[in-house]
């Protein structure tokens, strides 16, 4: 099978081809502000520390209609256990391969092909439409999203309606959309106890001793019931680690990793709470670091989920499934500003693994899809 | 204050400076020879793999009363951090400084010139002395103590009466014997689970969640009450392992490492029985490597304790008190053969650690009450 290369997979190609592991952006934002500069769109650099990151906006008026997305990719590890080069895209039966494939700079080039027909089309178009790029949304997270949000919420600069390029169809290209994501809390609890010989216990304190009833009150525990829109709040031991080694020595402490992904049936203060007052009914003695990294967030309804579902029955016949499973991303940023958000992009079963592809003619799909959402947002005679 | 140099702490000062670290035995074994030689003593050396081992006796019939210890000693650690150097023993305000100084060159010291001193008096004492020494007793304990019991056990020669040199004095000399030990029985437990994201807990098994409320229910389990000579059983968690150091991974699996010291009560087989019925009650998938250390034995009564209690009041005014508490010794070998043993030696607050001394006095008082027990033992007249 040959495909044809539509200006959408030529542009995945150009961006593909460059070695953008986190942190590094390596020319993909420059590439997108000599293309969207072309047809009128501002822009400004806002580099922090490590991260090169991108506004660019078209228009002064309301409504602003943001693509937001990433420019960098995850590892590839080992490039010989690829069967063709990550940073070499290349169509095989259909597929195009290559690192970023799916995750997401073929979203992007989708979002860039949709936004150039868009805008040349419809020159006069109502609104504004920005771009809201980062290049380390696969890292840290902290020099990137958060931080081009603060800089526009410090100027009083208001997204009114995202579209997050992140993977969420499953099966069929637009067969899901992410409408929202659970909270993330994570913890480090350090259980105190005191070391000692497993022959004289009584002159020891046995840290795993003292934990393990809490954890097992932990993993039983209702934490909630989830709602219409978010699964139950799940929580997951990720680490545990206790002992010297020796087997004849009670460890002087226990170290456990766990986290909470949340549904907004909850906030992260009640889950601290509950989390120690089980702790406290057990009287471990221990220290805790907790860590928000996001909050919960939900866009049930509106102007954007409205346009997003008629766009992809319009172009695929689908109905659209509205979902807020799966892990964080980016759009835990932009949401608490009060913006619709919702995620839509390619299938996610090969992101951040070896081989990584999407369907060629998906791509195309998705820009049909991008179009016919500003289409359904930005034209008065829709 | 001087001390007089005795001749135990002449010898214990020639065993001390010898680097007899496990198993490396440093001559200690010949000087023995050399000593028990000149007083009708005849050897067999009993090497195995890397582990010197003697048998030493003198007469032929019963009973026989043997003397067990070991002539290895522990690591000393960086000998920078020690006020004297290890293996220069010296004696400083009436301590005897140096590594095996309690554990238990000390104690062989006392066993030697109690049992010089008694043959010289008594050349025609009724039934036989022994002395049963290894240089592997701090270390695996497989070419040791276990490898000469099996070898006197072919060939029919039995040990009537053991006193195993383990300082075993709390606050005097001679205030504690231990007449038993607990049985010890450690385990591995891998517990098996599936990998997966923390965002999608439904793909995965978490192995810590499965083996949190197990281990809950070991640890508040009563495994017995112990009996009039020993304390309850006890169980002990000495390592707990699971986790990737990702915090957003669920691990594959979990291992844990435990330990139960247990008294005559139970057996091991029950305790493996009790065991694998809870990990079962809780759905465990689970690989299990069940290591059997020692039986728990105990001479409760009979000649030797009485012998040993009558020469301890006899010699210090002392009532001495019988214990089981405690690690293990090499006793567990000998007691399975149906000899009586107790275990009495030194003070043993310092042992294994840096700065190891006894007080120099201590060994002498040793000596006498070792030898009042081969009077009290070996003596027509007594
Ligand atoms: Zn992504
Ligand atoms: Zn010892």
């Amino acid at each position: 099978m040959t495909v044809k290369l539509t200006p959408t997979l030529e542009l995945a190609f150009d961006l593909m081809q460059r070695r953008s592991v986190t942190p590094i952006d390596a020319g993909c934002q420059q590439l997108m502000m000599d293309r969207l500069g072309a047809v009128g769109f501002k822009h400004e650099e806002m580099r922090f520390d490590d991260t090169d990151n991108l506004w660019s906006r078209r228009g002064t008026e309301g409504p602003l209609v943001c693509f937001a997305g990433h420019t960098d990719v995850v590892p590839t590890g080992p490039e010989g256990n690829w069967t063709y080069p990550p940073f070499e895209p290349q169509i095989h039966d259909g597929l195009l391969y290559g690192r970023g494939a799916a995750d997401m700079k073929g979203s992007i080039a989708s979002f860039m092909i949709a936004t150039e027909n868009f805008v040349k089309e419809h020159p006069d178009h109502k609104g504004s439409i920005a771009y809201l790029i980062t290049s380390d949304e696969e890292g840290p997270a902290k020099n990137g999203t958060v931080k081009v949000i603060e800089t526009l919420e410090a100027r009083g600069e208001k997204i009114d309606m995202c579209i997050v390029g992140e993977p969420s169809s499953t099966t069929d290209t637009g067969d899901t959309i992410k409408n929202g994501r659970r909270g993330s809390l994570g913890c480090v609890l350090t259980v105190k106890g005191i070391q000692g010989h497993v022959a004289y216990p009584q002159l020891a304190r046995n840290p795993i001793h003292d934990v393990a009833p809490a954890l097992a009150e932990m993993t039983a525990e209702t934490w909630d019931n989830g709602n219409d829109f978010f699964p139950a709040t799940s929580f997951q031991i990720s680490n545990i680690n206790s002992g010297t080694g020796a087997t004849n020595v009670i460890p002087g402490d226990c170290v456990v990793t766990f986290n909470f992904r949340f549904s907004t049936e909850l906030t992260a203060e009640i889950l601290k709470e509950r989390t120690e007052a089980i702790f406290a009914k057990h009287n471990l003695d221990y220290d805790i670091d907790w860590n928000l990294s996001g909050q919960p967030f939900l866009t049930s309804s509106g102007s954007l989920v409205d346009a997003t579902v008629a766009a992809i029955k319009t172009v695929t016949g689908i109905d659209t499934e509205l979902s807020t499973a799966g892990g964080t991303s980016d759009g835990r940023f932009i949401a608490p500003t009060g913006s619709q958000v919702i995620e839509l992009g390619p299938r996610n079963a090969t992101i951040h693994k070896v081989d990584e592809c999407v369907e060629a003619e998906d791509l195309n799909i998705l820009a049909t899809i991008y179009q016919r959402i500003l289409e359904n947002l930005l034209l008065d005679t829709q």
